[in-house]
């Protein structure tokens, strides 16, 4: 498939045009970001680890019937996925409070929910991607309260997939990330990736960190742990 | 009514304990605070005119069949009110974006919203008061589900009150805080104040503002603005 014009560059992706107008290319880039781009290096493997890891956990959830945009990994950086149009949310599912949940309440990171919860953050890079309510959504019209409900719906049924799936692997999943957006025929669609950089995953027993906050915090080698993530998933890099 | 032991002191009140177990003397100081404290000044006559004007507000929300704590105004400066246990959540009601939402969303301040929406904050001066969801509260068990939907009726409905009198009156009420307490049996009870240190409050006609605002973005006379305000309610100061 041919990479077309480049229609936008993320802080970790680029998105191509192809031939095809319903389909688009990503190309996962070696770029590590932290704290809304202040903090920036370039780590070689990078792409590659994340491109793998989105195709491997995208496959399975498409298996326990999850509707997402992936259609195929095409080369060691690169996949191909179903043109849509991404709802400006950042959709943050949480088993266990860590981040930014555990500075706004003031609990500690690590501490057990009684239940998964959803949080919806503004995807506005200018704004630093401030928390929303549900009535700011509506209100502000950045998604109508059908698709608010069917996004939570949505998020927390990938949660329970990957949940399991990631506790038989050893694995606690913390936190995630997910963005989805609309096919011109309006159906909702998972879309961007899953990977331990919009994760956060812990070991079962010794909860070391095999995540985005390794780059965050300098707690060791990045790939490294993205390795582990992947083989652990059953993976392999050439 | 004596004043027996201060049992609490915030940025703008002092609470006493009264002689009777069921009631607290409240005593509005001079203080005025913004940003979390950082901004201090003592303003003489301001806690004579938000003791004037929150009894005002909520003599006239008691006559709208709203339940708050208020008794009565015992002196210049100080008020009897029945004794609750304050949920720590600052219900903001607004009308019109301004403020922390006009930044938080990057809207223009002064836009009106379609209707109006109820915002929860964690009443929490370390954490700087930050913006809970009702999952949130939900889950760090700050309220019940059922208190939350019960503040959300309640606030609309002091808004619905408060909005058409203060337009009678000349002035747009933009948004506003409240905190509401729980009695030993069990009602919720508005409490707090409700004056230009919780409200904004703009002139229908020049959009001049009376409130703390004034204070906050050094615009003139903080007492001029208040005392603007309390001849508008019908009142006046000796």
């Amino acid at each position: 498939m041919e990479k077309l014009t480049l229609l936008y560059e993320g802080k970790a992706k680029k998105i191509y045009q192809t031939i095809d107008e319903e389909f688009v290319l990503v190309e996962y880039k070696d770029d590590a970001t932290a704290f809304n781009g202040e903090k920036k290096e370039q780590i070689i493997g990078k792409g590659r680890l994340n491109n793998e890891i989105t195709s491997l956990l995208f496959s399975k959830l498409h298996v326990a019937g999850i509707k997402t945009h992936f259609i195929g990994k095409l080369s060691e950086t690169e996949q191909l996925v179903k043109r849509v149009a991404i709802i400006p949310l950042e959709v943050v599912v949480r088993n266990v409070i860590a981040g930014s949940l555990s500075k706004r309440v003031g609990i500690e990171e690590g501490t057990e929910l009684d239940r998964p919860i959803v949080e919806f953050y503004y995807k506005n890079d200018e704004l630093g991607d401030p928390l929303l309510t549900e009535d700011h959504i509506d209100v502000l019209q950045i998604a109508t309260k059908e698709q608010v409900s069917l996004l939570k719906e949505k998020a927390l049924k990938i949660n329970e997939v990957l949940l399991s799936y990631f506790l038989g692997l050893g694995i606690k999943l913390i936190d995630f990330k997910l963005e989805f957006g609309v096919t011109t025929e309006g159906d909702i669609l998972l879309a961007d990736e899953i990977s331990p950089d919009t994760c956060r995953l812990w070991d079962v027993q010794t909860n070391e960190k095999f995540d985005k906050d390794v780059f965050r915090r300098d707690l060791g080698s990045l790939t490294e742990a993205y390795t582990e993530i992947l083989h652990r998933l059953g993976g392999q890099i050439a």
